[in-house]
């Protein structure tokens, strides 16, 4: 389903997937409307000092990635040798500047990582130990291993690695978290965070932190998060496949989300979603799955959000 | 200069950027064609025995991967702490698997880790000391530091070093290598191996590996590889872009290889090109530099190579 809003500006995800109302019982579902409504109460509180779009989206995912509901920072799930991994990405619209770590550790907010690559490296893309020791000179938060890895990712890690199975989650629930962004200036960002698949290979990177794929701003369209089965974001190109349509064709975000998590990324059997915002203050959302944790934040404060497949 | 080639079936590049008169003197402008040709013909021995295309490329990456002349493989460039690390993508047409590997060390060809990855694993994209073990858990040959290392990068690394400046190469030139490849049943593929800057960041990951950025292939549209300054690449999204010109709005390969490469990426300050092979055999090399290090070989086995912004 694909959804638009006027006079948005944020636009949140917290992972897509196969949601069922079980996994939403004994008050779960409060507490992932909770977490989308912190990340979207962080952003309002910048909107509202006039801050930017970076700054907004920025705030939203650093919330995201301190609750450790998400798949994200806090909570991040396990690789096969048990160990965390994170993934970031973000981008500005304005000169389309960007920056993106991939295979870390011990960075509290890599979101911030990402930012950091952004704005003081002459890089856009650092992996591994060398992203983290750039991260930390640059001064961001360390924190040890035990604050990413929750009691609930380390035993679903042990159930799946004694299975063997390499699934995106227990529940096929894909866990990355992201926002789209608009300051008062019209200006755009996007960012996106995720602590990737369950018992994952050693060093493997999904869309997340892939300019492109999984995180795009341009000012003169839309910025975009996506969430779900990276592999089938990476080789649809999600990200920059809307921006071109809207660019290319004139499509509006609306179609030309549709179209590509609708369209091209369910033929390919790629599930999952995006969240967008474009330069008039329309947000979108749209995914070809059973929902998407996801929340919008309008001009004057207003804030919704939402689960499973229910209306605007 | 943006040229095409009907009846195309492969074509290379050795890297892009400033190329002088000089830095081609005695002799060395020889070694380059030679080195070109040695790739373009790899390639031609699969394509007489009826191989694929992705044979088609990865055997011509391979040569020029093995030829210190080229910044890939032996030969690569040393990042900040003098050691090398390499990064490599391959995409199919037919289905758009794709398989990338980054930061990586001691695999002699990064483009058979790539495909391994495509091929036998799960993922897309793997980097760092997972993308080791996993290369060489598949058979992926191992080779010492020494193997990539040659006296000349190691030389061109301490004057660097020395001097702290993080350049793309002393003289301004972007040694990836890549090739894009059509086989007998039409089906394209696209290769990229590079070692990236010298002086790199450690950690740093350019566009070659990048799918949708340094590398791409769709069989309905164009098999791209990209060379050139990579951080432009990724904030462009080159690759991708210009497929999207292709499948949205009809043009060329020619056409839409020119408005990104000469237009776009121009226009961002980013220095390259690509080059690329259509799936009706149309070849096509793009750059905005004065000269790209690059080879096209057609159907009937006849071959050119070129360095500077000479014609066709």
């Amino acid at each position: 389903m694909t959804c638009g809003f006027d006079s948005a500006i944020l636009v949140v995800h917290g992972g897509a997937g196969t949601i069922t109302a079980e996994s939403l019982a004994e008050g779960r579902a409060d507490l992932f409307h909770s977490g989308l409504n912190a990340a979207l109460a962080a952003g309002w509180d910048i909107w509202k000092s006039g801050g930017g779009s970076v700054d907004m989206v920025c705030a939203a995912v650093r919330v995201l990635e301190d609750d450790p509901l998400f798949n994200a920072g806090r909570g991040s799930v396990l690789n096969t040798e048990g160990r965390v991994e994170m993934d970031a990405a973000v981008m500005r619209g304005g000169d389309r500047a960007a920056g993106a770590v991939a295979g870390i550790a011990g960075i509290r907010h890599p979101v911030l990582a990402a930012r950091a690559v952004m704005e003081h490296s002459p890089h856009v893309f650092i992996v591994g130990d060398g992203a983290v020791r750039f991260a930390l000179g640059q001064g961001c938060e360390p924190a040890s291993e035990d604050w990413f890895a929750t009691e609930h990712r380390v035993s679903q890690w042990r159930r799946q690695h004694a299975a063997g199975t390499t699934s995106l989650s227990e529940d096929n629930h894909f866990g990355t978290v992201g926002a789209a962004g608009r300051d008062r200036a019209g200006r755009l960002a996007a960012a996106t965070s995720t602590g990737g698949m369950t018992n994952k290979q050693v060093g493997r990177v999904g869309d997340a932190p892939v300019i492109g794929a999984g995180t795009w701003a341009d000012d003169a369209t839309i910025a975009i998060s996506a969430t779900g089965h990276g592999e089938y974001f990476l080789r649809a190109g999600v990200a920059h496949a809307i921006h071109a349509r809207m660019e290319l064709l004139g499509q509006s975000g609306d179609e030309a989300a549709a179209e590509v998590v609708e369209g091209r990324l369910h033929s390919m059997g790629g599930e999952g979603g995006v969240v967008g915002l474009t330069s008039t203050g329309r947000g979108v959302w749209s995914f070809n799955c059973s929902g998407m944790y996801r929340g919008v934040l309008f001009e004057d404060g207003r804030r919704m959000t939402a689960i499973l497949r229910e209306g605007p």
